[in-house]
């Protein structure tokens, strides 16, 4: 470890989990990157389909990066790598599992034989440019997920992604302790380590705990029960289908996303269901309902989803309807709250029995909570701490908890996205902030729709419009017609009878008043006129021509 | 009880909490009214001040209702007060708090002086129409709640609207278990019980935890002390002053709600504040920074709340900075969890302390838990169960909790807003439905604003709009000046820079083409063209005169 090499670690994204989705390591003219996924917007941000990290940061230093690897398969972790694919095609490095999932995802993007995937087993080291990169297991709500050992010129670097320390995780593999004592006794610089769960405290419940739960809903739902989950929720998909073996259920997927993934996964000795067990979703659907188990998308109330649709009795392959039990088998993203709660409601209200997680354990979290945590840190014992993944305040709160472990303050960082943290001479601090932003993906637009344009749509939505269309003669300045008047999101068509002849009456008296040559003289007017009737404010637009 | 008789119960409002806001009684030609209160609005109702249930089915029927009771003073039991004494000047019954508190609120609406407002004690009966009327206390987050023992012709009611059974509530003065015990033994053929809680595990802590919690912060504050709640949250704001004159703080209210309701309970004797710790804000600002403690509200992470404002850096009067410590005391109502926390994250990231109930207990719930309410089912032992206070989730859970004790599943309904409910003959059953939506409140206007409108402006946020005027030389069919392009919340000015020519030149190409006279061929081709372009669907307006 040389004195003066200067580690540098820069964090990509916007408001959101802190390098949780994208994280840089810089050294020299050499950069690796860790995972490169994607946020799923929040419940305002209308419109935006999901969002990426912003790596403007990298766009003119692409030639020095030597390779991606990604921790696992989830999407918040591999769902923007065909978009940094277009601008720096580098190896990525990944478990076999997460290069299936990763596969899937570019084979749909067209992109997969452009890819130079490479597959490294848990255990393994691979050297990308400078860094020396240990692949180690951890347990996680997906089979081979992996943290990472880094050995860098400025240090040794444990960089832990998702992770919990499930004793008895669903497919028997444990979080790999002894590896995480073996860099303690060579001496860890610093420790990067997931803060999800900060402000939770105690031990999360093993993935053992769901089994027993779902078996006593198969056992006791009166007809077809009806899953929903995430399609990279691999472990839960295997509980799923052993409990349809012990209950005599026919297990069918819904969905595309999870057709696919399954389909990967089983192909790769990951996920293991019977033959006979496994149906396609059109011959379940022909089944007698109590001998039946789908399972597909929309655990987080998305409306576009099949949960979604089902709750809005929108679905086109099939409905729900009393005698279907809807199992919620995950956890709400911060911020889905409240389309989640909707659903439920609307499912109950269509017949449904419905079980989430306040009912029975149908679901734990895939995240270490805080006795986890302190564990972690108390078998690695790093010199250096920086709290990742998780907003400023489960940041903030793991670094407490920290200091409270005995690691001093000024060996503790707190970094949000877009602020590049060093590591150099024994030393951890604050460097300079390059852009951290959103990147919204929206239709075929990648980045086009930016903040601005998010609030003109908040502005809209607050107040609804009223456009206006006038002609005026140009010799006399007399409108050539009647004013047209179009609004939307600001009154019913109701009410719109009587409104629109008065706004019409207030512009002509504003013409006939004459001089009039400007459109925003119209807008002022109209805008008070407005608001004296209706003490609101709508957005206001006037064209104007003479002719 | 006469056998025939029959009592209809009407919870008037929208798809929120069933019966919350507002419940009838009706009994013949007499109608009786518990609770007058508002919903706030969720995160993605943009433009809503507040909303009100909707009442249209008592409109033409207030020659018949006797009176409103009031079970207590928060604002989703008394906030639309004003709106229905506008269409039925009607006696109010409450207790001298919760009359304060109204008073409070009817003079901010200068409808003081035309409200009959009748002072009832908690033990006391009261005669409304053919409703005799028992008014007994119970425990919650605010003085002087009560719960009503309503005797009917069609039998006795136990009506619990938000309670808890605090052994050690702040005022000393627990829940009448006596009175419930009473009722028990006279036999109760109906109870409607709050289900808030219902989906919580176990007994809810006491109010008496937060003061050893608040003595913490307070003592280990180096600076400030700003408290965020609600303006109703009475009992918070007594055990704030007791703490401040424990650590020696001197303590400010700021808003004017808070303020006048402060004032108004502490002329009650419902709140106890020493002359010389309480000081008007602008003194407050002057102290040394570890001798004050401010009290606002904003705990709801609501934008033009003081802690909201604070947040921003919007506030006028003070600012938030490093060393001051922000309490978080009072619980997200539900949809509200991602504004808070984006509140939370931009307090610390302006330097402040940030406590909330995750870090220390400085919130508890005003609401039974389930072993609460299961302890309530026992004590009355009612015939039949209506499950309120909550939305169709919790009220399912209720009613499941309320089998498992043992009342016939035929005895309990679960019934949402604009569900009647009758109790005839010994047997409790659905009715008609009658109107129960929302009435949205927005500047002047009251349920002007409704769920269609609310459509459009989600439409509007979700692509943003392209308005396109167009003038045609009615003799040439050719356009007389450029077609005018306007967009919001759809594309940045730079990217409008290339995309308008390419509208205009799209749009002169079509009149060019000839026969052109209906505004709907343009917007059907703008439309696709830029979906081609951008994969994005804004809405389209295209306005065109000939001249």
């Amino acid at each position: 470890m040389s004195k003066n090499a200067k580690l540098r670690l820069v964090p990509l994204g916007g408001l959101g989990e802190v390098g949780k989705n994208m994280m840089a390591y810089e050294y020299g003219n050499n950069i690796m990157l860790v995972d490169a996924g994607l946020m799923f917007p929040e419940n305002d941000m209308l419109g935006i389909d999901y969002i990426i990290p912003d790596y403007e940061y990298l766009l003119d230093k692409t030639d020095r990066i030597r390779g991606i690897v990604i921790t696992h398969g989830h999407e918040d972790h591999i769902g923007a790598i065909h978009h940094i694919l277009g601008s720096a095609p580098v190896p990525i490095f990944a478990t076999p599992l997460t290069r299936g999932l990763i596969e899937v995802k570019l084979s749909r993007h067209g992109m997969l034989n452009k890819a130079d995937l490479r597959t490294v087993q848990a255990g393994e080291k691979v050297q990308i440019g400078p860094f020396a990169v240990e692949f180690f297991h951890v347990c996680h709500s997906i089979p081979d997920a992996v943290g990472l050992g880094i050995t860098t010129p400025a240090g040794l670097v444990v960089h832990m992604s998702d992770f919990k320390f499930d004793h008895t995780p669903v497919d028997g593999w444990p979080t790999d302790y002894a590896k995480l004592a073996e860099f303690s006794q060579r001496g860890v610089d610093l420790l990067l380590s997931d803060s999800t769960n900060a402000e939770r405290p105690g031990w999360t419940p093993s993935e053992m705990v769901i089994g027993p739960a779902l078996r006593d809903v198969f056992e006791h739902a009166p007809g077809r029960v009806i899953i929903a989950s995430f399609a990279s929720l691999i472990s839960r998909m295997q509980q799923v289908a052993d409990t349809c073996v012990i209950t005599n259920r026919k297990l069918a997927f819904a969905g595309t996303s999870m057709v696919d993934n399954a389909k990967m996964a089983r192909k790769l000795g990951y996920l293991s269901v019977p033959d006979d067990v496994l149906v396609p979703i059109d011959q379940a659907l022909n089944l007698p309902a109590e001998e039946v188990v789908l399972m597909c998308t929309g655990s987080q109330g998305e409306p576009s989803s099949i949960i979604g649709r089902l709750s809005t009795g929108t679905n086109r392959q099939f409905d729900v309807h009393a005698g279907d039990t809807v199992v919620l088998s995950s956890h709400p993203i911060p911020g889905n709250e409240e389309p989640i709660s909707r659903t439920i409601n609307r499912l109950f209200r269509r017949g449904a029995e419905v079980i989430y997680d306040a009912i029975a354990p149908v679901h734990v979290s895939g995240h270490a909570s805080q006795e986890e945590q302190k564990l972690l840190i108390n078998l690695v014992r790093p010199k250096h701490f920086l709290p990742i993944h998780g907003e400023l305040r489960q940041l903030k709160r793991h670094a407490a908890m920290a200091r409270e472990l005995g690691i001093p303050a000024e060996n503790i960082v707190v970094a949000e996205n877009g602020q590049v943290v060093e590591l150099s001479g024994g030393e951890l601090k604050l460097a300079e902030r390059v852009p951290g932003g959103y990147v919204f993906v929206e239709g075929g637009s990648i980045g086009d729709v930016d903040l601005g344009i998010m609030r003109e749509r908040e502005k809209l939505a607050r107040g609804g419009i009223v456009l206006i269309d006038l002609s005026i003669d140009k010799f006399t300045n007399r409108p050539l017609h009647e004013p047209e008047v179009i609004t939307r999101g600001f009154i019913t068509s109701e009410d719109a009878g009587d409104l629109i002849p008065a706004i019409r009456q207030r512009i002509k008296e504003l013409v006939n008043g004459g001089g009039l040559d400007d459109e925003k003289v119209i807008v002022d007017a109209v805008r008070s006129f407005l608001y004296n009737e209706t003490k609101r404010r709508p957005m206001v637009f006037v064209t104007m021509s003479k002719a």
